[in-house]
């Protein structure tokens, strides 16, 4: 049998990731996203420069109370001060200082940064990568060395940037890592410089560190590693400064599943990769991208109907690899047009068998969906309220809370009163906010008519106007174990709210009736499996 | 002088696109979007499928009445039906009444699909290809032909695939395009399988139609041109099936800037690049990507202390291309720790040249916007909220409207009052919904205050909940010229809001002030070039 390559991985989430626009981590979060990567099973988390930011020396004392099961931290910098001693240099001290067994040094390989940026000469940066590579090993620290912008020096001056290898190679570092920094090169290039370089390395492996701005970043990394290098460097769901570093999440199934390279520390630690995703977007207050390669919302989603026939005959119609790999699921999106045969895999998700393609109701659900949709819905944000649609036109759900009404006053003064009405119960509430209010008026009301629903509790919302006309509320529900999204659209926002509020309710009620709450294994709650649209195209 | 390679360039947002989950169309739409890429100067328009869509037919009739300047309209379509005769194929038969210049149809290349998706025999799948090919030429229509699933075909069964490829030739197919349907295909591999293509084929073009399962749509496509295709498929933004198809947007700029292809009827039309790459995201629905390659908001915005002083000495250090090519522009991030020249930056776009580095009241401001944000305000939504913060800490601004205060009835019997006191005017308003009662309110008492601000108006507003305690309203305003973004973050969703109304006339004002309304180009009202962000990392 033949041993696979193993390629290395470095995360620099908390590092380069941090660089984003829009992004900030507190000490909480950076623990958080460590333990998450440690059990991804990444070799190498570089979590922070100590010389340049004080807040990230608090990290590194931090994290040493968590026993890491396979990762090791690494800390970031640059090389010494140009015209001085390595052994008197603070920021490199902080890194000795931040007691890491491994720390990332970067330093320059383009002799446009060493001459106008650095201000220094070719040779006096030759000493600074020597000298402070040197100075970190004699102090028990292994040295990953990142060569910043070396493909646009390797362009423009070849010897050079090969130079700056040769120095860390001598120097003893474990890993040269060719980086992108701007992001520019492409993946021919890529592959082409990253080959000459391992064709004169030895000692070092060599590393990769991509920037997306091009839109390269992962197929460059690939091009990349198939060139010979061995160490990777990326983040997760690719956030970093401008357009983002090289994505992990898209990264890591294709050299393991595609092209058959040991990385991670177990191969199974793949099917956490849509989870860790999503929560890193969550802890860092991002919106998912539903788009995103493996994991992404609709990455395994199938909307056209050719498709949905050709994926029921055989998955690998149209999918590229199993999603229960990455830990995603196959989802059928239902149209207008395509709709009755996903509509019926919905409801065979439900345990509902006794519908036929051609039924009239299955009709008047869709074109009820479609209506809905034309007046400001978008049930690919809320598939509840859709299904919800389904199972009362099929006579699965019956409206619990029928009749409403509410008033309401709210006064600068820092008041709100919500009083609310359904099914003839009444209940007042005052509190600061009037959303507030509203949610917990209605809580109140419906604990007292449907007592099981008290384990429940709206948990995020969002409110956007459609046109400068309709309001559209989205909320998402849940019990402790299951979360679900449902949405009100209304010329009032009150209203669209009130209709977001009832129908989480009315869904929960619906699936409890259907004994699916009693089957937790049929992940119906989260809706990962259906998605219902009605839409023109097939 | 060399000639440089044209590369035809075929857009199928309005088809492929429209399978993405999340994305549907109306005729309205399609016709917008068809004369921007009429204006970006792309080869085809893929615009729909009238064999399965009745009401793509009504689009195609009703762009005739529009004079296109560059693009032929292209209509999608498969095959004729398996032993059948292709005359007699009702879906072919409606490319011919659709009565377009050119056909794009697909057709099976992979032996999986044929037998068991299509069902029927290698030799008729052959035949299918080369009759409607032909009768299609017969008609006067040139035809693209899209070879489904391409390279795994090929991998699985080479022989095969090149046969298809042949067939298609010998009928006469303009262009073959080698699709990666499934969106797992390698670049090497793409690099490889196109190059084997293109040098089998004589009369046709080799093509390329990507999607990004494994996010390599964009370096596939790149890939494949180097290879010798001369005809690329994508979308705009890359929106598509599942993770999409390539997205023209990020390929372009590279074919032309980076590799020296000619593309497009002229290479200036780059420059409106990001503004169509935007509306596309407007006439979807959906939210742009910040981080997107070439043309996101991010795309060229620098936060780390060190990138920001390297870009100031030459822009080469952290930037690709200039961002002017592709109508995008440089920004900055300005954040606690690299503040201060940032703010010095912002503060010279606006015209104020004697502040120093280390004034007390920059150091101020930036605390005051950290706070905030600790609250929950997010500045990179809302720039203007935070640019005001600035000019108020420095004295260039004082607040117009300071003592407010409101009332507010809501019933669901369809009645909102909302009562407005502001600097001791007050209006009461009557509508349907709250807020657009409050607007208008606001609006109302403003305009008496303060007359020049009559023209301004908020166009669209969003709310979120922060941790379940905070509400976070954003809003966009406009003079019809320009727009600008505020944000309120309070307990109480009004007093949110209101803080968001305030802070958009107040920031009209305070522009109005320093002169920049007279000075339109300076692009200061819509923030384009500074965005504040407070961050503990550099």
């Amino acid at each position: 049998m033949v041993k696979k390559s193993t390629v290395e991985i470095l995360d620099t989430t908390l590092r380069d990731g941090a660089q984003a626009a829009g992004v900030s981590f507190t000490l909480e979060d950076k623990i958080r996203i460590t333990l998450l990567l440690d059990e991804l099973g990444v070799d190498y988390i570089e979590a922070g420069w100590p010389g340049s930011n004080p807040k990230d020396e608090e990290f590194f004392k931090e994290i040493k109370k968590y026993g890491l099961s396979n990762a090791k931290i690494a800390a970031f910098g640059s090389t010494r001060r140009k015209n001085s001693i390595v052994s008197l240099d603070e920021n490199v001290n902080a890194i000795i200082k931040a007691d890491v067994d491994v720390a990332v040094i970067f330093g320059k390989a383009w002799t446009l940064h060493v001459l106008e940026i650095l201000r220094t000469s070719k040779e006096e940066n030759l000493n600074m990568i020597y000298d402070t590579i040197d100075y970190l090993r004699k102090h028990g620290i292994r040295v990953i060395f990142d060569a910043e912008h070396f493909y646009q020096g390797y362009k423009e001056d070849p010897e050079y940037a090969l130079h700056v290898v040769r120095v860390a190679e001598e120097a003893g570092a474990h890993a040269i890592v060719l980086c992108d920094t701007n992001g520019g090169t492409l993946p021919n290039e890529v592959y082409e410089i990253t080959r000459s370089v391992v064709n004169t390395t030895k000692k070092s492996i060599v590393g990769l560190h991509m920037h997306n701005d091009i839109g390269c970043a992962v197929a460059n990394t690939l091009m990349g590693v198939l060139a010979g290098a061995r160490h990777v460097q990326g983040t997760i769901n690719g956030i970093g400064e401008r357009t983002g570093n090289a994505d992990l999440v898209q990264i890591l199934p294709s050299l393991v599943y595609k092209m058959g390279y040991k990385a991670l520390k177990n191969i199974e630690n793949l099917k956490r990769l849509r989870d860790i995703s999503m929560t890193v977007y969550k802890i860092i207050g991002l919106e998912p991208n539903p788009y995103q390669p493996y994991v992404g919302e609709y990455a395994f989603t199938h909307k056209a109907g050719v498709h949905v026939d050709a994926v029921l005959k055989n998955p690998r119609a149209y999918e590229h690899i199993d999603p229960s790999y990455v830990g995603n699921s196959r989802k059928f999106v239902v149209s207008e047009l395509s709709g009755s045969a996903n509509i019926l895999g919905l409801l065979r998700e439900l345990g509902i068998n006794n519908v036929s393609k051609t039924d009239e109701r299955i009709k008047r659900a869709l074109s009820r969906i479609k209506e809905l949709e034309r007046q400001g819905y978008s049930f690919d944000k809320a598939p509840s309220s859709a299904i919800l649609i389904v199972l009362k036109e099929l006579g699965y759900h019956k409206d619990i809370f029928v009749r409403y009404s509410w008033r309401m006053f709210v006064d600068s003064s820092g008041l709100s009163i919500v009083i609310i009405e359904i099914n003839d119960i009444v209940d007042r509430v005052i509190d600061i906010d009037p959303i507030t209010a509203l949610k917990k008026a209605v809580y109140n009301v419906i604990k007292r008519i449907y007592p099981e629903a008290s384990t429940i509790t709206p948990t995020t919302m969002s409110i956007t106007n459609i046109d400068g006309k309709m309001v559209r509320a989205t909320m998402e529900f849940s019990n402790g174990l299951y979360s679900w999204k449902t949405q009100g659209v209304a010329i009032n926002l009150m209203d669209a709210l009130m209709r977001a509020l009832i129908d989480g309710y009315e869904y929960y009620i619906a699936m409890k009736n259907l004994g699916l709450y009693e089957r937790p294994s049929i992940d119906i709650f989260r809706n990962t499996n259906i998605s219902l649209q009605s839409n023109m195209n097939t």
